[in-house]
């Protein structure tokens, strides 16, 4: 069997070799030549998959290890008889431990000795907004969930039905911690292009602290300028941003912390899209899952941590921050907005082509020598491997 | 025997309680007749001690945990026969890591992958001075040396000979990071007030960064404003204060990180204060020294952390920062700044008097697995306890 894959997908070889040949190629440069002999395709979002790439091709399974599916012409693969499988959800982890490494910043700066004790409202409640939710409730902050689609297949009878409440959107823009998770729609009642304009960002106090890690163009950001250069403004986070990447350099010196849309970025996220691919491919072929991404990844440089029975409720605070530091990818993308808007947009890629390894609070151990056994369990429920 | 003794001094107990009864005293209320009867006095820098305090009393030691002495009328005690002793240096650790905390900040600020390639300018070789000095060149910075009076007197002879090359101030001002660390003296040839004015701080670029945890006069705070203001202003990092704790808030918002004075509060400074006058009472009496700070620490909350071979040259920068992180004292400071003038200067003392616990490198482990033997030497030399 023959797979031809994006030579940038990680750990390709520890998957996929004991399925066939594996024939790496350029993502960006990938012709109909390269694909013909091939019976799978895996491929990430700078391939565009259609009948132009793929017609006369022996390709059966076409694989995406990102949550996007855009550069996929599905229609088509479908007509084909093409299996087709994205990796929904792979990195929500990495986006959910972006945002409590921000919200943890937040609180310290702003002297609360307890975090917890703020409201979040996470408007777009999916693969990253549940997750989060999930990870704050057990931390035992106030959830405020806005997610008028999902409210209405709950309300259609189309959702399974759950214990969710919804909120609207003015209710989520009310709380401590505002933090943005839906896609960008431009169309139907829902749509999310420019879901916060002036009139939305006008309601946020200044001490509330907005983030964005969805979709950039869901904030106006000239309304947020404009919002950011009044004295009463809200505090902002943008991991996305409008017109990436040509980002307005503005908006970024007003905003407290700016990423080039890393949030996801994560070592796991990554390996967790090569792995769902590997699953899906695996029960394509009818083969036994065998493989799992926590075989294959190295050594963190930090491996554990020990608390004693002195450690206080920050303590998972500070453990949050050894996983990540927010504030090194904003240092970084300031330092990289010298030069014209051209040269500008080039270090925007190039901070996301050169990622840094950066891990999850999964690869770190913590051990606690007398703590409570609530403070062990607040650990796990991030995620981290815990001794007591 | 009775011990008379500030009862903000920390470990009396520990430290005294073998060599007589201890009476805990206020030290900023002390009178006479509270020491008539005592053989010793142990004092911090609230306590005035002179004639008016010792006349008639029985008292033949004085022992202040602090560095200063300005509160102590030595001349009079030494016509008196009443034996004195301070604790030059016993916080010199404490400062020295919270310069090190800041310029390991600034560099991951600046994006600069090898912190050790910069040049440090420290002004005042004293104790702090020239612990910093012994560190930092361990760690592999090039450091320039400006202490005139230790110059004068190693070329008068009076000192030592040693291989120590002292530079001018104009020498010392051109290097990447700058620290001040000079007693405050208005007179002689020497003096410091007002070393760095207008003049000085022109000289200086934006990409330097500037640090006073010596006494808050010995740069123009008015100049230094001014300075700041201008475009091409260097970093400033600021402990100290003219006129405090009366700070000026326009300047506090115009220097990257402002704190208290609070660069020597770790424990173990503050507990080595205890220790060095414990250890001078010994002798004086002619007692074996049978006690050490270390058995009276405290836990820390956090004991270890574990690096594996992955770990690269920024895991001593992430040790520093789990040890102590200047931007919390920073944070805590702003947040303090509301209000009138008698209120900030309340709040900049109450910052102090309630500083909460901060631990030095050596309260805390680091294991290294299968690392260089040149990162365990830079670990030790900051005071950390390896294993390797
Ligand atoms: N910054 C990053 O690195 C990064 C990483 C992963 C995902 N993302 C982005 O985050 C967003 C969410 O990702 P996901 O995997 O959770 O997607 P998802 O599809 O699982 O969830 C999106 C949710 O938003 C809801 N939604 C749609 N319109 C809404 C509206 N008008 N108001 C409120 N909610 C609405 C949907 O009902 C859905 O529940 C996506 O845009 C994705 O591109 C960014
Ligand atoms: N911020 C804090 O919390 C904190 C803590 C400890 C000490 N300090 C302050 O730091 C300063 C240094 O403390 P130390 O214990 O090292 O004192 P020290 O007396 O041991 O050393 C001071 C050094 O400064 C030198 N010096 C004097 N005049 C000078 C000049 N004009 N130019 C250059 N050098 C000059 C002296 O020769 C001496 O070597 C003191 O003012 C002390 O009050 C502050």
């Amino acid at each position: 069997m023959l797979i031809v894959a994006d030579e940038n997908i990680p750990l390709l070889d520890s998957f996929f070799s004991d399925f066939g040949d594996i024939r790496r190629v350029s993502g960006r440069e990938l012709s109909p030549d390269q694909v013909r002999d091939a019976d799978v395709l895996l491929v990430r979002s700078v391939t565009q998959v259609n009948r132009g790439l793929l017609e006369g091709s022996r390709v059966r399974f076409v694989g995406t290890t990102t949550i996007g599916t855009d550069h996929v012409d599905q229609f088509w693969l479908e007509s084909q008889g093409i299996h087709f499988c994205a990796a929904p959800g792979c990195n929500a982890n990495s986006v959910v431990e972006y945002v409590l490494a921000v919200a943890s910043l937040h609180a310290s700066r702003r002297g609360l000795s307890n975090w917890a004790r703020q409201s979040v409202g996470i408007v777009g409640a999916g693969n990253v907004g549940g997750l989060l939710a999930q990870r704050l409730e057990r931390l035992g902050f106030t959830v405020v969930l806005c997610d008028p689609p999902r409210q209405q297949a709950q309300f259609d009878g189309l959702d399974e039905p759950s214990a969710t409440e919804f909120s609207s959107l003015e209710q989520a823009l009310e709380c401590d911690l505002v933090t943005l998770h839906t896609p960008l729609t431009r169309e139907g009642e829902h749509r999310t292009y420019h879901l916060l304009g002036a009139q939305e960002l006008a309601t946020l106090r200044p001490d509330q602290l907005l983030i964005n890690s969805g979709r950039g163009e869901v904030i106006n950001n000239a309304d947020l300028l404009a919002r950011l250069q009044q004295p009463d403004a809200p505090t902002v986070v943008l991991d996305v941003w409008e017109n990436e990447p040509n980002i307005d350099p503005q908006l970024l010196q007003q905003v407290w912390l700016g990423t080039p849309h890393i949030a996801g970025y994560s070592l796991e996220g990554k390996v967790h899209g090569t792995e769902t691919i590997y699953r899906a491919l695996s029960r394509f072929l009818g083969l036994p899952v065998r493989k799992q991404a926590g075989q294959y990844l190295p050594q963190p440089p930090l491996s554990k941590l020990a608390f004693t029975s002195n450690a206080g409720d920050d303590a998972i605070q500070q453990a949050l921050h050894n996983c990540y530091d927010p504030r090194r990818d904003d240092a970084r993308l300031r330092l990289s907005m010298a030069g014209d808007e051209q040269q500008r947009a080039q270090a925007f890629d190039r901070l996301r082509k050169e990622y840094p390894v950066r891990r999850e609070c999964s690869s770190l151990k913590i051990q606690l020598k007398g703590s409570s056994k609530s403070m062990g369990e607040q650990f796990r429920s991030l995620g981290f491997k815990v001794n007591i």
